[in-house]
């Protein structure tokens, strides 16, 4: 890891529990509309299962690369009419906010800290499939210390395809194996360590609530495996 | 101003002292190879000339978008042949260090200051003709406090072109009134106006030396006139 010069997250659910933080928006907007039947975790599960097939159009080239924050507004819509609710007759405003949820989620407990110190000796950066204003919307309100913000709208390719990762090391201009990528998934270090990055994994165990049961442990050899980021942070060094 | 949600800031004057930051290596690299009698000064600023031409033949469509690293890396070479000095027999690494002097320039003294008390309030970002790689490596070592790089990289296109202006406020999902552009150019300034954006003068007397002549003062109404970045900050209810 001597070499490595840069950290790039995955964010979903690496850096912040969207769950959580997309099921009490959904909360307040169900309750508004008098819809109290609805669980707001298992609609904020079926929000996110919509999140990869959506990536998957622009990956092959079906359609061309469109921000995440228009993915989410068109799964939002039709996610609430697979609860059979007739969006037409909704605010717009009101759903704009709703779908804006993702831009106001809250960071895991160990991550600003982490950062913080990580981000004395190495660049540190989102490399999310989000796009650049989620990003920074995230930062801001969450206090998140990233030094430049990176992933699908820079590199215009959305993880994990090989794109997303090699751009990420041309824009920077160091080898890919100058970056290491850091996440709580392991497909997405499989896809970085393709490209040459190395890679760190920190488990994210309730990401997808109490029955988890995909990516509670390391699958491979990682360059790091921590516990979370202040181990994350000791482990590189700082 | 009470709309405005980011603050965008040219780099090269505006932010950093590029003359006195590229005159001190061009200078050791002089000395290193026994050219005690290049002026140093003479020499960034005939490097720095070449600067607008180099953008102009992309901005023109006469070639694709190149990063500015790249263009300072050719101009680097056509100065040194004006000066009948032989590239072919310099070392490529000496050169390549010499060119990433770019990356190595330091703030006005005014700079950290604002730029920090300006971060609690709004969104703070580059918006410069340089590179990603080129933004992150001065913010890291001058401790600039981005919250994320924007510019021509990110853009694809060169200031003044309307797209580095239009495409920022797209990228950060705002109108072009909720970006607020601050730069020691008029011209900057002119071009972010004609898009929208609201400006920002910081005059920056000495960037070309002491006997400048040009954006001594604004040249017209801009929203703000500062003194410094700290006066910017004040003006700006920070």
């Amino acid at each position: 890891m001597n070499n490595v010069k840069a950290f790039c997250f995955d964010v979903f659910g690496t850096v912040v529990d969207w769950r959580n933080g997309v099921a009490r928006e959904a909360e307040y907007f169900f309750l508004k509309h008098g819809l109290t039947d609805i669980d707001p975790y298992e609609f904020a599960d079926a929000w996110r299962s919509l999140y990869q097939p959506s990536m998957q159009a622009c990956r092959s080239g079906e359609r061309p690369f469109t921000r995440l924050d228009v993915l989410h507004r068109e799964n939002l819509e039709t996610v609430l009419a697979n609860y059979k609710l007739d969006v037409s007759a909704m605010d717009a405003n009101e759903l704009e906010t709703l779908c804006s949820a993702w831009h106001r989620l809250d960071p895991w407990p160990d991550v600003i800290s982490g950062l913080t110190r990580l981000k004395q000796k190495y660049i540190i950066a989102p490399a999310s499939n989000g796009n650049i204003a989620l990003m920074v919307n995230m930062a801001k309100r969450a206090h998140l210390p990233w030094d430049l913000i990176l992933g699908a709208e820079v590199t215009q390719a959305y993880k994990p395809a090989p794109q997303a990762y090699i751009r990420m090391a041309d824009i920077l201009a160091v080898a890919p194996s100058a970056i290491c990528m850091v996440a709580a998934h392991n497909d997405d270090l499989r896809g970085a360590r393709e490209c040459g990055l190395r890679t760190a994994f920190v488990p994210r165990p309730t990401e997808h609530g109490f029955g988890q049961t995909k990516d509670l442990a390391a699958a491979s050899d990682w360059d790091i495996i921590a516990l979370d980021f202040n181990d994350l942070a000791e482990q590189a060094g700082c």
